[in-house]
Formats: structure tokens, C-alpha cells, sequence
């Protein structure tokens, strides 16, 4: 299992007039875990797509379960279970205020698309070589 | 049943530099899609809100099928399957390009929650009242 | 000069805990109104961009006259006052809400680019013969 | 003057298809500079709106110089060359690349205003004894 931290101070543009965070941009919370995840293991989503490989989303679920407020510092926590061996792999994020307490969990599925080609791929080498030490011991 | 459909056109600032709609800024159509539904009701969430009844969040769940692009006219499907009975109400939405293909599938399950009173709350009945006519048929 | 209106209503996801629309959002709507200005004159931005010109943006200014609030529908007037004629153009956008106050004012400077060539151009033919009838009586 | 820095990287929902930094996400990037340089303070924006004094945008001002990019670690400068006096103080903003080149110039002014009392109101005593310092010297 991969498991990176990442902090972010949520924006007075994304609240709402309920005075939450709105609901839609958990999503750009999910997608800075996992790039500063990615960021952590030396390699970044960017230099993936130089590369060639593009990750476009196919699925998410979120589960909102306590609000976020403008100015709270949330701890996103990005997990990887397992070893992207398909054409899709999964990130899941917990987010969780600064008493600690969980306040949103999701997971979002990407997909490895070579765009050139137009056709599905899978994990990078350069990719998996790093992520491979995780994993090791797992069934 | 209950169903609507309103249009919306995609944003430059909505795309990202895949060339999508980004996966976070749906969130937004379905929530103009359940506004509009709502207000074609002749009842808008505005004035569900100044009435003292908010609805957030609880969760959601996306299907991302067909990229949607810069421009693009969206047909965002709303749909109520059911006459809100408890303290949650799902909506579910469909969005269609201009060809008239799905393009992504969502739900959306949403409180009723009276923010003076700090509790959760159902149906308003000037609400129930518009809607029932809807779902008189059915079992 | 050439002058056109389109409508935009307001989203939950754009206002603030202040109930306003949050200030960074109007850009959003210069940029769709931008949008819809062309596409009424039968030739739309992402036909330009399609065609080897795009306009990053150059500048921008804007006065907040007036809040805006979640379900307002605002009227967006863009206005061109000239035919451009360099490298920039400025397109000038005025808000109203229901009321017809005037809620916002502000303009956008664009350049013309060629991604390819990696430098600045002008107002491509096909956009200056559609534009040139609203200017041709003017010094 | 009051001169404060904070890092921002740039997301991958905040570019659009040009593979730019998206204009109108500029105005969260200056408000994150303000916040974080009012913390800096050991005051924040959200303790101000607790206390009853909200700021409102009434001008912003943009200037784009060079693109940002996906996953570029701006640094975002925040500059408070006046004291506020009245019932309006400016901030002036400038972004830096990983280069160290400037890309961005902008500059917002804002209100300060008691909901309230539905009127416009001065920068708050406890901000203005925290902010003194820096102006000491200054004619």
C-alpha cells in the first residue's frame, strides 16, 4: 500500500453561501493529493504526460460527511491498495480537518490512455519501478 | 418520474490542458440541472433556502464516458426517481452531447437540513405538493 | 461597434460565504460572453483555435459595482468599440442583474497568437469580414 | 510597506485547453497571497469576518505577462504599500515562475464593510495595530 499526507487551506472562492466548501471541488482536493503524491515517489503526473501517457478520470464517488470551511487546513490523505496492473487504477482520498476528524472520503478512477496512438495503456515502467517497493510484500 | 433537461455550454475556463470538460466542474451542471428542474416547478432552491431549508451534500457518484470539449452544447437530464420520503433525496443526471451519445452518468443524494435548528429536516411540503403529481401513479 | 447580449445565471458553486459571486467568477462570464458574441456572428472561438489562432489573454480589468447573488440572472453585454487592428483587441463587458442596474463593469485585452509559430499575429480574414459591417460607417 | 510570500502550485483543473493557467483562477491566487500574508500577521481574514468587518472586492486589475503552466510552484508576493485610511485599501500582487521571471502583475482593491449595519466601515483596530509597524518610517 502507498499512502502520502498532503496539506491544503481551503480558498474563500470555493466556498459557498452555505458558507461550505462546495461540493464539486473536492475534486481539485483529490487531484492535488495525488499529484503531490506522485511528486513524493520522484516522479510527477506531469512528466507522464511529456512522456505520453495521459490519466483521464472514469469514475468517482464522494462521500461528504462533515463540512470544510473557508480557512480550515485539511490533511488529504492519498492511497493507493494496490499496484495498477489493467488499464485503470484507483486513488482513494481522505480528507480530515485539523481536530483530526474525517470530513470526506472519496475515490477516483483513472484511466492510462496513450493519446497519440488513441488507445488505452497501461503503467508506465518508469512508473511502476518506483511503486513496485510498496507492494512487495502483498499478496 | 420526474425529469428535466436544460442546456449547458462548456467553458474555456472549464477545460483543462487535455482538452476536457475537467472532471471536477461537473459537479456544476448537475447542480444547474437540478436548479433549473426545480424551478420549472415554479419553486427554486433559492427560495427553499430562504425558507429555511438547506440541502447539502451527502454524496455523489460520477461516470465519466465520453470526454465533453470546449463549446460543446450539453443536454444535462435530471432526474427524480422517487417523492422524497426521509431526510435524503438522490437526483440523478444524465449528460448527452450534440450527437446525442451519453457522456457521463451521475448521482447526486442530498440532505434536507434546517440550519437555525441544526438538524436534519425533510420535504418541505410547498415542495411535496409540486412534485407529488409526478409520482401519483406510481406504487 | 458591435454589440451583443447573452444570459448567464448565476451557479451555488460561484457565490461565496458572502453570498456573493465570488469575485474571480465574472471572468467566467466576460469569457462566455466573449463566446457568445462570436458564435452569433457565425464563427465561433474554437473554429479560430481550430484554425490556428488563439487569444490568450493580455490584460484585464473590473469594477464591482454591485454584488450578485446564487439564481440572479445577469445579462452580459460585450462590446467591441473597434476593429481591431494589431496584435491586441479589447472587449468590453457591462453586467446587469434583473433589476437592469448595472452590477459590474470590466474589459479584457487579447492577444492574437499562433501557437505554431510562437508569435503574435492579427485578427484572422474570415472574423474581420464578419465584424467589418458593424464598423464601416465609423472614421 | 508590508511585503509577504506563499507558494501555490498550479492544478491540473485550473489550466484550460491552451495549457495555461486559466485568466479568471488568477483572482484565487491573489486572494490565497492575502489571506496567507494577513496570517503571517497572526491575524487571519476569517477572524476579521467574525468580528464583523467583510471586504468586499471593488477592483481588480490583471496584467498576464507570461503563461503559468501545470505543476509550476508560483510565488505569489503580496504588497500593501499604504496604511489603509479609508474605507477602501489596494494589495498588489506579483506572481514568479520557478525562473524567477514575473509572470503576472495584478493589483484588488476592497471595502471594508459592516453587514451588519449594511454600511462601509475602516480597517479594524486590531489590524491596524499589527500593521503599524511597517509603516512606521513612512511620511
Amino acid at each position: 500500500m502507498f499512502v502520502h499526507e498532503t496539506k491544503i487551506r481551503v480558498r474563500y472562492g470555493e466556498t459557498d453561501q452555505m458558507g461550505y466548501l462546495y461540493y464539486g471541488y473536492y475534486a481539485l482536493y483529490y487531484e492535488q493529493g495525488r499529484g503531490d503524491a506522485m511528486r513524493s515517489l520522484g516522479f510527477t503526473y506531469k512528466e507522464l504526460e511529456e512522456q505520453g501517457t495521459i490519466m483521464p478520470v472514469a469514475s468517482m464517488h464522494c462521500e461528504y460527511l462533515r463540512p470544510a470551511h473557508y480557512d480550515d487546513l485539511i490533511t488529504v490523505k492519498t492511497i493507493l491498495k494496490e499496484l495498477p496492473d489493467g488499464h485503470f487504477t484507483t486513488f482513494h482520498s481522505e480528507l480530515y480537518n485539523e481536530a483530526g476528524k474525517l470530513i470526506n472520503r472519496g475515490s477516483v478512477t483513472l484511466a492510462f490512455f496513450d493519446p497519440l496512438a488513441k488507445r488505452k495503456t497501461k503503467l508506465p515502467e518508469v512508473l511502476r519501478n518506483v511503486l513496485a517497493p510498496y507492494f512487495k510484500n502483498e499478496p
